[in-house]
């Protein structure tokens, strides 16, 4: 198969992480004999120091003639510390997501064997725990119209949803949980939202479709605490963007480390692979940076083609190289000095 | 002293767990020579059944003329799951804190020895940890504009805050601080909304006058995996109606168990003490409902006129009570059968 990849590395550990990403790429198409090409693109505050602009037409050029985006990651603290900057790095992120209409964030959160230890929760509350989130990434209060007063003293955020934008992705929640364990449980504030009552409603609605999907609502107060208690009652969730950002990161601990999840963000023409973690500004160029989530979503990109042998090989490398603690020290009560890119290497020798 | 107080006991296990409070005060009432009388007030699905409004004006002139309120839950899962009821138990809750301006929610999150074990957290990632969580309550996306379009296919929150309702929180967030670790800690996503760069420019612009306070920021999602990796890194936690709402929810793992949080509502005028969870219908009049967040309030309240010796005993019953195991099931491996009101009795008992 030949793919076209463009390459986004952004800021913090995002080009150390992505680049073991790219190395693993490769050896799976020499090991399959594909013809893998990658184009890197300027993203971020690394594109504002660059170009002025966090995403420069030329990187959506790029975006918008190849099969998929290998995301990194985002942000620099100070432009976070900056609540008066005009151009921002996240720009450049939301900007993909909108631009590109990758309305579907999917987060997969597994409790591995070989890390259960590295959880700060109990290991029998976590193990066989294997969720899928379905986050909404182009709609709600990250799109909404924002204002702020002239004076400087009234800001407002606007959370709107449309059917449509509902629809789009619960059909994909509903499907991808008729594969699992069918279930499905929309995480939302029906109590309290206007648009979360639109949620449920629609959901709803589209439930007779998936007759053999058991379909349930959980509010997100709730769910942000039995994500904890009791991980394994959720098979896939499906929930609005600002919910699903704060429940797939607060599910990471579930697995033992941030620095193991991968998301695939997925439209109808488009789709881009990245980390779930950050920038992780503190870790640059220090070689500890995990690389295994930025690996992971070069899995779930290869899956995206249809390439699931490849996949596999990929996640069998990670797997080994957990079992073996080949891991970066956030992971490691073994050896020292391992680092993002040995792990890579490793991965790519595997391979 | 005299106090009036309004019982507002609600849904669900309200009423059984706002009974034991009431039992527990007026021991206290007995024990320091107190006058402290209660009247009881209609509120939530108990007084749309009655009365067809969430909150009755009679429930409303009773809170305006007492000291201070104390209330127990809100919520049937038959409105949870009818988007399209127009009038919902909630708006009673909702309607009090927005009437009685009780714009400071304030809600302890401790890791109590006795129940450590309890925790789905591993005992060494919790141990010591003490926060205090300032939730704003009167504002936010909560009260914002609420729109659904004609057709019912698009519907709409205003998340809006004003310089006003985010400095009269701050700075009493900034002064527990002082009275504490001396670290505040503002929760935000300042990186995408509007809002969250208002609050966290303002919260700034003030930290000189608290200049003993180190302030730091957390994106929300970044915070609640924080919350379960490193808790003790909190001392005070400052935050904006929503993200106060999930991340108090999700802090309550900690305690093991939500059935122990209580919380402040303050403002100017008013205060109302409830414990956070909810009404937890499925629990309702079987005597298994845990009354401690309940009586844990009514320590509040106490707290709240300076009555702190009072309080410190209600405390000691409580500690009491459960280093005896003398605590309803979702906490006991002891005993079987200790009822709702047995918990109460005894902590009645011991003062
Ligand atoms: C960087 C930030 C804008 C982004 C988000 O909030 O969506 C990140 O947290 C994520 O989850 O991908
Ligand atoms: C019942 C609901 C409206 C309420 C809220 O969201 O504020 C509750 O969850 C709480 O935290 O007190």
């Amino acid at each position: 198969m030949k793919l076209d990849i463009a390459v986004l590395p952004g800021d913090g550990v995002g080009p150390e992480v992505t680049a073991e990403a790219v190395k693993v790429l490769k050896a799976i198409a020499i090991q399959f004999d594909h013809i893998f090409t990658f184009q890197n693109g300027l993203v971020g505050a690394a594109a504002i120091d660059k170009t002025g602009s966090a995403l420069p037409e030329e990187t959506l050029t790029i975006c918008k003639n190849t099969d998929a985006l290998l995301f990194g990651a985002i942000g620099t603290p100070e432009y976070d510390n900056n609540p008066d900057a005009k151009v921002r790095p996240e720009q450049g992120l939301l900007g993909l997501r909108k631009t590109l209409d990758l309305y579907a964030n999917i987060r997969p959160v597994i409790a591995y064997e070989s890390l259960l230890n590295k959880s700060p929760l109990k290991k029998e509350n976590i193990i066989g725990t294997d969720i899928s989130i379905y986050r909404e990434l182009t709609s709600g209060i990250y799109f909404g119209e924002k204002r702020l007063s002239e004076d400087g003293n009234i800001a407002s955020d606007l959370c709107q949803y449309s059917r449509e934008e509902i629809e789009r992705i619960a059909h994909l929640a509903f499907k991808a949980a008729q594969t699992r364990k069918r279930k499905l449980t929309l995480i939302d504030k029906a109590n309290v939202l206007e648009s979360s009552r639109l949620w449920r409603k629609i959901v709803k609605e589209l439930a007779p479709k998936y007759a053999d999907v058991t379909l349930d609502f959980m509010f997100i107060d709730n769910a942000a605490m039995q994500l904890i208690i009791n991980p394994r009652q959720f098979d896939v969730i499906l929930t609005e963007n600002m919910f699903g950002d704060i429940i797939s990161d607060e599910a990471s601990v579930i697995g033992g480390s941030i620095g193991l999840l991968a998301s695939a963000s997925i439209g109808e023409k488009h789709a881009m692979f990245e980390p779930i973690h950050g920038a992780y500004t503190k870790a640059t160029n220090k070689g500890i940076a995990n690389p295994i989530a930025s690996i992971l979503s070069a899995a779930l990109l290869l899956e995206h083609f249809g390439l699931f042998e490849e996949a596999a090989l990929v996640r069998e490398g990670v797997d080994k190289s957990l079992k073996l603690h080949i891991t970066t020290p956030d992971l490691n009560t073994k050896y020292d000095n391992i680092s993002t890119s040995k792990v890579g290497d490793f991965i790519e020798d595997f391979i």
